[in-house]
């Protein structure tokens, strides 16, 4: 008796999530020292200090009925105006509260996106490999996803395969960068091609086509390598902010949309959002988090920590001879399977008690996934498994 | 650019929200103290101070990267255990955590539950006059609300009318006792003969026929009056929950959905309302509020505070001469418009800086809802307004 659609959604399930139960079923089973998850992007950094006195003071000074009540569906203003604040300083963007809608997370902002923009058929363009809900999110409201195919070795934009997929039906591209599943990072340099393709592509089709950027690991980069905010390169960008892994809030489900005055359609647009909002049934972002987040927007978490899992990891089954693409953002490390079927490479390893996604669930067969915001503990305890399993399918 | 039905509902609004938009706007230019708003349900009476007691120790002695981090996308196993355990304990039902799915809310529960039963044609049934967002709720998975027509004065369902609606293709009943905006509760003999209708048609028509029960409202009741628990009487029952009004907590988007064993293809749903609750966008409810709940169960707030506003408003405006439902519970007070015209009403209460809602916006034209949910100061601030207001339309 359950919906068409639904009755496909269970049937692929998430392979993320499969292997996240997994992982829970196998700790039981064999103690979770001895279980090596790197199925999900669930941070093992601790929130900055700073969230939990925060929470403490507005819980000290603030009424009850303010601090856990309704507000405007798109948010609280002041909270909304110290965000686009916080933007113009670090940015040099020209945003205010109006420009600012609070979501239940990344994910909540890109259905609210999605709902607003979409009629049925209409296409998003999306770059292989890909974080796999976003065919999800499109498919909710209809749309049809079109994949730019993957660019092995280095996993940046086919900036010409990207242009030939641009129809009279595309309506939004999506951007994500640092990237997940790679890690890689797009320079200012192909962020500006990208965009001259889609204003060349706008004024040849007489079309508004919208970038959705899709930055919830915008603050995890390795480097200090620059990561160019997108609204200041191209006038129809939206982006789509989470807390969930720079201030490792991820179940608190808290993030926010960015709607530049300079889009196509502007007040139609953030009207749509704020109702999208509302009858999605997100109604508004969690409120006292909307109120921890702003006190916090200075707040990082220790992303040495990720760096120092992210040496290690990749060094370490480099020398393996195992052929990984350097992540220089995110916390995911992308790895060529050594077997022809990933997935069966993902079942080798969960032999070894390793779990890892398939890339085919990133729109890119014959790579897997690792997500190293583990303990370094598991890091380390991984590798003489990893060893193992590079003897099984090197056959040394 | 944005997509054709949001078109349409940027146009349409939510009487709602606007009114509420609207109460801000005059509370900044006559000061609030001199605005009356019975707009939104938005609580006025504190949540418990168990509340944030709760938060607290909660931080202080769990792990932050389980706290704020993922879990499993219904949610803590142990938080839904101990909502299945309080539930048994309180109607006698045989939940265990599997039956539970932590939600955004009643309205992300809805959402889930819409996404994972409907097909674009089907029919959901509900009494009018009713929470107008289920019109919404339903045409984003394009199903069709069918509207039993309002039974006044009683506002009870009119059943014989219930029978007639339902078709071949009718898939959900949604059912809201105590209701919004009537405050009615539904007899446990209402129940006895809702279901055995539905147990007839489902015979007659060989389908499963779903009643999703809308429960915000359970623990608002006034004269002690025992509201069925609705999976006792019908085994097609779902119930979706919320702490917004229980707790006072709207804006921290907390809820829960009941899925029992009993269900036609029950083990199908529970699979597809985990993944709808994850693609969706929701991912999971708020993390640090599944647990504040789970230890808040016996908790509520003060409900003697909205009787006595009920009391007073009630009393107040019969007194006037205006024709009300005396309300058995929830915090609304349904009013016939003493104007043909319920809007022109609305507009004339806005004069009187009086802030109602249209009827119209809840299927029944005629009438105005007053959410009395305020301070017991505005509401005898108001009876003065509401006096000037009854000499105008009764022409005294």
């Amino acid at each position: 008796m359950i919906s068409e659609k639904m009755k496909g959604h269970i049937e692929a399930g998430s392979a993320i999530r499969v292997m996240f139960e997994e992982g829970k079923r196998l700790a039981q089973i064999y103690g979770p020292e001895n279980v090596y998850d790197f199925s999900l992007g669930n941070p093992n950094v601790k929130a900055p200090d700073k969230v939990k006195k925060t929470i403490m003071d507005i819980l000290e000074k603030e009424e009850s009925t303010v601090v856990h009540g309704y507000m405007n569906n798109s948010g609280y203003e002041d909270v909304r105006q110290r965000v686009a604040d916080h933007l113009n300083d670090k940015y040099g963007t020209s945003l205010d509260q109006g420009n600012i809608l609070m979501t239940v997370g990344a994910a909540g902002g890109l259905n609210v996106m999605f709902k607003t923009l979409l009629d049925p058929g209409d296409e998003v363009i999306v770059f292989a490999p890909y974080f796999g809900e976003y065919k999800n999110y499109v498919d909710n409201y209809d749309g049809v996803l079109v994949t730019v195919p993957p660019n092995p070795p280095t996993f940046l934009p086919d900036l010409e395969a990207f242009r030939s997929s641009i129809t009279r039906k595309t309506k939004i591209v999506i951007l994500n960068t640092p990237n997940n599943p790679t890690g890689v990072i797009y320079s200012e340099d192909t962020i500006k091609e990208l965009t001259k393709i889609l204003k060349e592509k706008e004024e040849e089709l007489q079309r508004s086509i919208y970038i959705v950027s899709d930055e919830p690991y915008r603050e995890l980069v390795y480097e200090h390598q620059h990561i160019p905010y997108i609204t200041k390169y191209y006038h129809n960008a939206i982006v789509g902010y989470s807390y969930s892994k720079s201030l490792s809030l991820p179940g608190e489900r808290i993030g926010y949309l960015v709607l530049p005055k300079e889009l196509d359609s502007y007040e139609d647009i953030v009207k749509a959002a704020n109702v999208a909002n509302r009858i999605l049934g997100f109604v508004n972002a969690p409120s006292l988090f909307q109120k921890v987040v702003a006190e916090c927007l200075d707040e990082e978490v220790d992303v040495t920590y990720y760096k120092r899992n992210r040496d290690k990891i990749y060094q370490g089954l480099s020398d393996l001879g195992f052929e990984c693409v350097k992540p220089q953002g995110a916390f995911y490390l992308f790895l060529k399977s050594p077997m022809e079927d990933e997935k069966e490479f993902c079942k080798l390893a969960k032999e070894h008690r390793i779990l890892l996604v398939q890339g085919s669930s990133f729109g890119c067969p014959g790579y897997v996934r690792l997500a190293y915001c583990v303990s370094y503990e598991t890091i380390i305890a991984s590798l003489p498994q990893f060893e193992k399993l590079a003897k099984k399918v090197f056959h040394k």
